[in-house]
């Protein structure tokens, strides 16, 4: 199938966590680490739609303070060109991508992604994205769903309505962290997909969306951008005071959870949110090597084993994780990676 | 009982192991790293007779190449002088101790002791000396011999023979790493001692039984002091050329097993050489803590953690050892320790 117009790759880049210390800190968040391959989270997000027919040059949404790191990473990806939006202050997903739909053009198809997620098979993302391209054009808000593996409590739940065009459904419910008997249901009921915080719409419709369902989110981030200033370097600046008034929303609770013309196109991308160092080992397992080839592993099976600085050399232990840079060394058992929360918050206290 | 003459410290520092990776290394062996206390064990070693009466400054017997941190050394533990003669060559311990007897004077008692043993009671070694100072005056090459606690095969053991003053016996042999049998029978005889190099001895009988039992030793050392140059700091220079031509034997290959005239003195000092990973964790449990105060160690039980450099996080393990430097890390379970050497052996063939 032919794409009619160009889609809009929108990356979102306001990530900033540190589930993957020592590798991932406040000022290095995850999507600048090179986690699953030499290259970055984001700079495997740009790739997958750099030259692909039918894709325009992606926009990335990203803190200010990131910018020489996402510049260099742009350089360092092979792309000729992304323009940037840099945010004075982080305001959550509704309003980035509303930073981003402001900026382009109204009858810009946006493909939104995060900027720090895994797709083993990004084929299948494009393929998918041409299957929805006309629900897209017709005013609805696309999601990707994936199928879900684990009834995991961490993640948002779509359910499927009614059958649409391109292999889509109609988004009946979005239900964000179920309990584990919930989660359990969702898994064996079958109608479910995990929201993956993939998206494919009509700039204008996102913008009519929001200021009807999210009018103070609207309106701060249409002035921002009314008031901001363009960067030769085709950088853009939005004005922070207005920013500042948007509140902080996700996208699925802003208008995801709320708007009536929002289709699910389930897809299988062999995705990970590479939200833990256990996550990254299952994705690593599958789709890669969990042992840094600048590594030394001996007699050892199922350790995850990941160096940023010093050699490391792991001798004798099975299904451990051991990740060092130069300030941080990290050793835990696989399964507990949830922990490292506590380890950051530790090391907060002691400064 | 009060010193007749003063006792000199011989301090052997020409040990160059790597069995400690990653924090010792071919230019910064055990000896200079603060491994059991905030004290390098040299400083361990030098302060063990600082101030106490009967003893005179210390001579350190060390590798040329290790001046300055042996120097810096020195002075970090508060000790006001020490004379130090720097091999330009390592020929072992029978010509090191040669080199320290030949600059004293022949009636000198010379205290040799290795560098980097840990010792839990020094003043123990104290008492003992003072106990056999008649003896080593009477022309008796005395050793202190430690009451072994496992039947190890790495280390020599010294048979007790008639008994002598000073709560010392004749030596009646010296085995070297006897087979696993051997050392049990060993063990449970109670017969035997570890030969834990140190020796209490005067310097003139320490040449004349060289010069007898292994002339070549004792005449490329004599030559290579007679034709040494001293420095003005109390540094003191053998001549390369003379050193070199010495055959490198251990002292207690060279003498200790075929003189006629050896004393052991059975001692309890809570010693450990320090050998391995797991020997330090051992000494440590007993005397220290194995969790490094600058390390974060999260419900988790007798694991050694140690770091040099950056921030450790052990969560959740049980018996493992972690050792850190901004250049390696180490992870291993307890008990394996023996495997750094293929580890390092690794680490060489990759350069």
């Amino acid at each position: 199938m032919t794409l009619i117009r160009h889609v809009l790759p929108v990356i979102l880049s306001g990530g900033s966590g540190t589930r993957l210390w020592p590798l991932s800190k406040r000022d290095l968040p995850k999507q600048f680490l090179p986690l699953i391959s030499s290259r970055s989270m984001l700079q495997l997000t740009l790739e997958r739609t750099a030259g692909i027919p039918g894709y325009s040059t992606p926009l990335i949404v990203a803190s200010e303070q990131h910018l020489d790191i996402i510049e260099r990473q742009v350089v360092g990806a092979g792309i000729a060109h992304a323009g940037i939006i840099l945010e004075p202050v982080g305001r959550n997903t509704a309003a980035a991508i509303a930073l981003a739909a402001l900026y382009s053009d109204p009858d810009d198809i946006l493909l939104v992604m995060p900027s720090d997620h895994a797709i083993a098979n990004p084929k299948t993302l494009l393929d998918a994205v041409a299957d929805v391209l006309p629900l897209a054009e017709q005013d609805c808000l696309v999601t990707f769903g994936i199928a879900p593996t684990a009834p995991e409590t961490g993640f948002g739940y779509i359910k499927r309505g009614a059958a649409l065009i391109g292999s889509a459904f109609q988004a009946d419910a979005f239900i964000e962290k179920p309990d584990a008997t919930t989660a359990a249901s969702f898994l064996s009921s079958g109608e479910y997909s995990w929201n993956a915080g993939i998206f494919l719409f009509r700039a204008g419709l996102y913008l009519s969306t929001l200021a009807d369902l999210a009018p103070e989110i609207y309106s701060a981030c249409a002035e921002a951008v009314q008031r901001g200033r363009s960067h030769a370097a085709g950088h853009f600046f939005p004005e922070a005071e207005s920013l500042r008034r948007s509140p902080s929303m996700s996208v699925d609770y802003a208008i995801m959870e709320k708007a009536g013309h929002v289709a699910v196109r389930p897809i299988e991308l062999g995705w990970s949110d590479i939200g833990s160092w256990d996550a990254l080992t299952d994705y690593l397992e599958k789709n890669g090597d969990i042992v840094d080839p600048r590594t030394l592993v001996i007699e050892s099976r199922n350790c995850l084993v990941k160096s940023h600085g010093p050699k490391v050399a792991v001798v004798g232990l099975d299904d451990i994780i051991v990740v060092a840079t130069n300030d941080g060394v990290l050793v835990m058992p696989r399964g507990q990676s949830q922990r490292v929360k506590e380890v950051v918050e530790r090391l907060d206290e002691e400064g």
